[in-house]
């Protein structure tokens, strides 16, 4: 039993209010975490909000964790107390089906997120099974890698899962909280990077973080000079496109991934792709073993989010920044 | 020089007439065929149509090509006169590109059409670049192997290219000239396979082509049994469909695969692509290697089109069966 201090809304969209509850016992496979930081990502949002239909209140949000154990069941092996640690968007997973085994634990129909249907990190502390709990290389700042947790393996995994190398074209399409690690991931992994986003005054934030050329997706001639030049490009924005456009700037064999949502339908005509073979696919966050790697890469190639630090208590003010797009790159919040 | 009876239209649409025309010198890398059979396909009907834009009256429509080989050019070393040869959609390439040097010629951006702007195989005679002419195995007859030279590599390229193994479980829609051949296929590669139709009568037909399961399409409980269950779709009929219940249908890491091409765009939504890391694809023809092992895997398992075969004067009557879907399942047109 433990009484744990968080940030809750008490209804769809309200404020984030204190709020305290306890603990039952602790699982013989989980450890518990004291937080350190958490990082605010846009399903925090969505699920504050109750857009997605699955939040129950009081709701205490937050998935991109960073803290140091505080307890250990009795079956935990690999992890001890006071060591550092992330725990991401995923908590547990049935551990037994196809998926699990194949060691694709994000694909688990039985997948439990860190903050659906129980509380989350924007709190003193959190307990996961100790399976979807990371150590943090000591290389990485705790505010660089909060945001790692979900919002970068959601870039690292399809770069990975893609075959992304040196003689790859990749663009990125919005430069907010995933896309500037996207950006910094594609080029850690060798690719030539095309950054494409609605505010031309980004281009020079865009080319500090690696990318090679900068499209202003206001400009349609812009979109045009783009045509058939990428081999995969990631959409990284939650907003309605002109999809199509992005199909047209893929090479044969190309694929479009989304993992930003568009709330509308995708409309695409099918000749295009069967034509140059092109794909439309998305992604989920990423696996444990994936999520380890991921961790491995950033710490060695020093890559992370720019973060904005926020004390926890100021956790609304935070939110209003994120919501208005005024954070670059992505709001974290710290306990004292 | 050589002077080729074909039947032509004239005009959009307009029926095929006897029409004549002169070829030019055999070019140096080319091959002359003296035709046995030739098949009708869909793109046949489009291009008499100018429903692409693209045809040029008077207008000799055929790219399932059997026949001897009647003349080599100068620098042909491996076809020889006499020989029994097949070819397909795709009659030549630049060579030079990176698709070509890659061999995937099916991508070349130079790739030239058999019919397309120049005349095909309804006719006595065709010349093509010797790269995509190809022997036909002893085992297989001329008018099963006709449909194989495009429809057939149309959906063998793609169980392929996406890895269809013996633990796949593969759905077709469609059974008719491609989707009879896909079903067999699929079995060939060892995949479970499951028919889509809007005809319930089909059903018997479907199996007996080697379907596991039949779907019919116009029960919406039908399609829902089947949701969550298949790894690779392939969508072969060239008309609208509720896609989103096709992406429902596929597993976690499942693919749609379009080789038909539906009227009007495809609406999705992202989400069952990003959570399921579900794709949506297509794919056209295959290159002149893939042919090649096509044949081959089709002379060692006896696949091949189920085919009505028609005098090649009775090209009218048979087009009109073929767009009245009266076919079971392939027309093929044979010479005298």
């Amino acid at each position: 039993m433990s009484l744990v201090q968080g940030l809750a809304a008490h209804a769809a969209g309200a404020e984030l209010l204190p709020f305290r509850y306890e603990t039952g016992d602790l699982g013989a496979r989980d450890v518990e975490i004291d937080i350190s930081h958490c990082g605010i990502c846009h399903s925090d949002i969505h699920l504050i909000s109750n857009d997605w239909g699955i939040s129950q209140y009081p709701f205490i949000p937050g998935h991109e964790i960073i803290g140091t154990v505080s307890a250990v069941g009795a079956d935990v092996r690999l992890l001890n107390i006071g060591q550092r640690v992330g725990l991401g968007w995923q908590s547990n997973s049935c551990g037994e089906c196809e998926w699990c085994t194949r060691g694709l634990e994000n694909l688990c129909l039985s997948s439990e997120g860190t903050c659906v249907r129980r509380h989350g990190g924007y709190a003193s502390r959190v307990r996961a099974n100790a399976r979807f709990v990371f150590p943090i290389p000591d290389a990485l700042a705790s505010e660089q890698a909060a945001p790692l947790l979900c919002g970068g393996i959601t870039v690292y995994n399809p770069l990975r899962i893609h075959d992304i190398n040196p003689s790859s074209r990749v663009g990125v399409v919005g430069i907010g909280g995933l896309g500037h690690m996207a950006i910094q991931f594609a080029r850690v992994f060798g690719a030539e990077v095309t950054a494409f986003s609605t505010s031309a005054e980004k281009e020079k934030e865009a080319r500090s973080l690696g990318a090679h050329r900068f499209v202003h997706t206001r400009e349609s001639r812009a979109l045009k000079e783009v045509a058939g030049s990428l081999d995969f490009i990631l959409s990284t924005v939650n907003a309605d496109q002109d999809w199509g456009v992005y199909v047209q700037a893929l090479r044969p064999t190309g694929k479009i991934c989304f993992v930003g949502v568009p709330p509308s339908p995708v409309t695409l005509h099918a000749f295009p792709l069967i034509a140059g073979m092109r794909a439309v696919t998305g992604s989920p966050i990423g696996s444990p073993s994936r999520i380890r790697e991921m961790l491995d890469v950033a710490a060695r190639h020093q890559v992370g989010a720019i973060a904005q630090v926020f004390p926890m208590a100021k956790v609304n003010d935070a939110l209003a920044k994120v919501k208005k797009n005024k954070v670059r790159y992505r709001a974290v919040l710290a306990n004292e």
